[in-house]
């Protein structure tokens, strides 16, 4: 089977290494002769908009996925045309702007931060006062990795927000209007942490899920995930289970798709979702009895999913703005690294490296052993250890 | 680090898989148009002792492997005199002739079979006469796969073997002068089962085994393994991880070697070794925490080796001639697939399955559900489901 997928980063790099035992084909579609697949598979080295290299991409393929949510959606409807795509477009375009991503949330009865659509500076007052302080102030459209958000405490904040959105509105956002608004502003929940579940939906509806995922992030960029979540009770993961479920009901979704969730005083609040493979699932390359990247192809091309079990504890670091030494990461007991092949820069997400134990005890003990191999600083490691501690006191009781 | 590897079938495929998210790159050489690398990698395509050929390939590598062992000794020798080749020359040359392999054993104090040199036709019938009947004639090169061997019960099995001995001398086996004796003549072994050890040893001398495979053949190709293998006691496993130990050290060996063993009344003697990654080591890619792939390019790379535990309990069966559609095995509980991208042909390796559970008695519980799913014949299947079922049972009491 020929699978097509826009977007060449790490998440195609990792699908493409996950489908050729499957016995899949691939042809990437990106605009970077950098791109990590280039590689390990035959690739379209253009623009996503270049009509022309849409046609040499889509020729002779069975299908279409993509690994990057900001494809421009008018591509991905043209494809649709010719040839299945999934996820669905609608769930692209959904998720590729925050105001309609919130509103789906809330039409479903599912639990968000209290939010204000915001035009433009002339609205962001009005917001502020409706919602009150401390709010965090997204663009609607091209925002990650903390990219394109304000956090608004004090009075200074808003104006100086004020003062910086003009410029946030991101070059090349074409499809937004005057009658788009291309802010949102959002009530700061006081989360007690973050969560994220991915779940699966095949061709036929049927739908699994993994065991949900307690995220560490850093100025906007996740750096640690723990999975399963450390102390998830059965109601909370049920929770996130029908959350997910609803989403991916409603778009008639088939894929991978994962939702980032705040866990507050026992309830779930949804903040974003991702219509696609995501980093806060890396962990399931062997942590999980199917990794996210096998059942997302599995989805796609019409296969029976595989089972989400998790095998034992994992926790997922990305290695961000550069790289150790393979032997560095490699002589930690139990550590598997995962490199991209990109080019070194702040902030750019070159690999991640998944610590696997049998428990969270013995998790917590890998965790605390990491400064002592690694010659440069580890966020959230604190956080995480005691998250996985905690958990391991509290199995004991 | 650049990685050459000679060769570029499934072991190679296998290996490049597991090299990328170690930051490897790889380069082949394999005289074949279609060997399975070639989508995944760059590749020379000539024959092994093409100058030119080698010269290409060489350049700019860091170190060069093989995963082939019929690879021309001279070719290995000629790039070891500018590259790092490991494991070394002297180990593929051992390896490539059961009668240096043989005497290596010998040499080393561990156990085979009774043997006989027996340089042609003229030499047979007195090697049968010292021998006994039955015993097995091979060649001493060339043979894989159960090609090249004779099994002589009775005079007239002799004298077929002896006309057609000369035939059975292999096209290009350029190496073998009249002083190398062609054929070996084994005493056959009644032994309870077969087993391998695959072991590896890094480039500073540390050493680590996977835990032996029970391995069941059928017309001398592998079908199915069991891993680890059902009811194997303490004193087989320190025996067997003993002979891979004085092998290893023998040859200064470095990367994964794979042994096959016999067990007979509780003791084990050793049939042949492969120096390379071996297909009864397939398992590990999901059935242990760190795959052999990934530990052999940890070990040729100068890395720290890889945890070579076993998670659960895995059966692998090698799919051969023609391949099933991959719905057909994903829909098999915890079965991975692994599809090699070979075109099909009578008594080809083109994939395997892995089944992975918990517990030999989920194991056999798995197995015994595999003709529902199944649409070919599964060879070996009652003898895996008797040595699941029997160790499940062995456990339990």
């Amino acid at each position: 089977m020929n699978v097509g997928i826009l977007g060449g980063g790490q998440l195609g790099y990792m699908l493409a290494l996950a489908g050729y035992p499957l016995g899949l084909q691939f042809r990437f579609l990106d605009p970077s002769p950098e791109a990590p697949v280039g590689r390990i598979a035959l690739r379209v080295n253009a623009d996503f908009t270049n009509a022309e290299a849409l046609e040499r991409f889509a020729n002779g393929l069975d299908l279409v996925t993509y690994e990057f949510e900001n494809v421009p959606v008018a591509s991905v409807k043209a494809l649709a045309q010719r040839l299945p795509v999934f996820p669905p477009p609608l769930a692209l375009e959904t998720a590729q702007d925050r105001l309609s991503e919130k509103s789906l949330f809330r039409k479903l009865g599912i639990v968000t931060a209290e939010f204000v659509a915001v035009k433009g500076t002339d609205e962001l007052a009005g917001a502020v006062k409706k919602l009150g302080l401390p709010a965090i102030l997204k663009t609607c459209r091209m925002g990650y990795d903390g990219k394109g958000q304000w956090l608004l405490r004090t009075g200074e904040d808003v104006a100086r927000a004020r003062s910086q959105m003009p410029e946030a509105l991101p070059a090349g956002s074409g499809a937004a209007t005057a009658s788009e608004p291309p802010y949102v502003l959002e009530r700061l929940v006081a989360f007690s942490r973050e969560l994220s579940i991915l779940a699966v939906r095949s061709r036929t509806g049927e739908i699994v899920f993994y065991p949900p995922v307690e995220n560490h992030h850093r100025e906007g960029i996740l750096r640690l995930s723990l999975a399963p979540a450390p102390q998830l009770n059965a109601k909370t993961q049920a929770a996130a289970e029908d959350i997910a479920r609803q989403v991916l009901e409603a778009l008639d979704y088939v894929g991978v798709l994962a939702i980032e969730l705040f866990e507050c005083d026992g309830t779930l609040l949804a903040n974003e979702m991702a219509p696609r493979v995501h980093n806060s699932g890396h962990w399931t390359i062997e942590g999980a009895i199917t990794s996210q990247f096998e059942n997302h192809l599995r989805a796609v091309c019409g296969f029976p999913l595989g089972s989400t079990v998790a095998i034992g504890h994992s926790a997922m670091l990305n290695l961000i703005g550069d790289v150790p030494n393979p032997a560095e990461v490699l002589c930690i007991p139990d550590a598997h690294l995962h490199l991209y092949g990109k080019s070194p820069r702040p902030g750019r997400k070159l690999g991640h490296v998944t610590l696997h134990a049998s428990s969270n005890k013995l998790l917590a003990e890998r965790l605390a052993d990491l400064p002592a191999f690694f010659q440069r600083p580890i966020f959230c490691l604190d956080a995480a250890l005691k998250a996985c501690s905690d958990s391991a006191t509290a199995s004991a009781l």
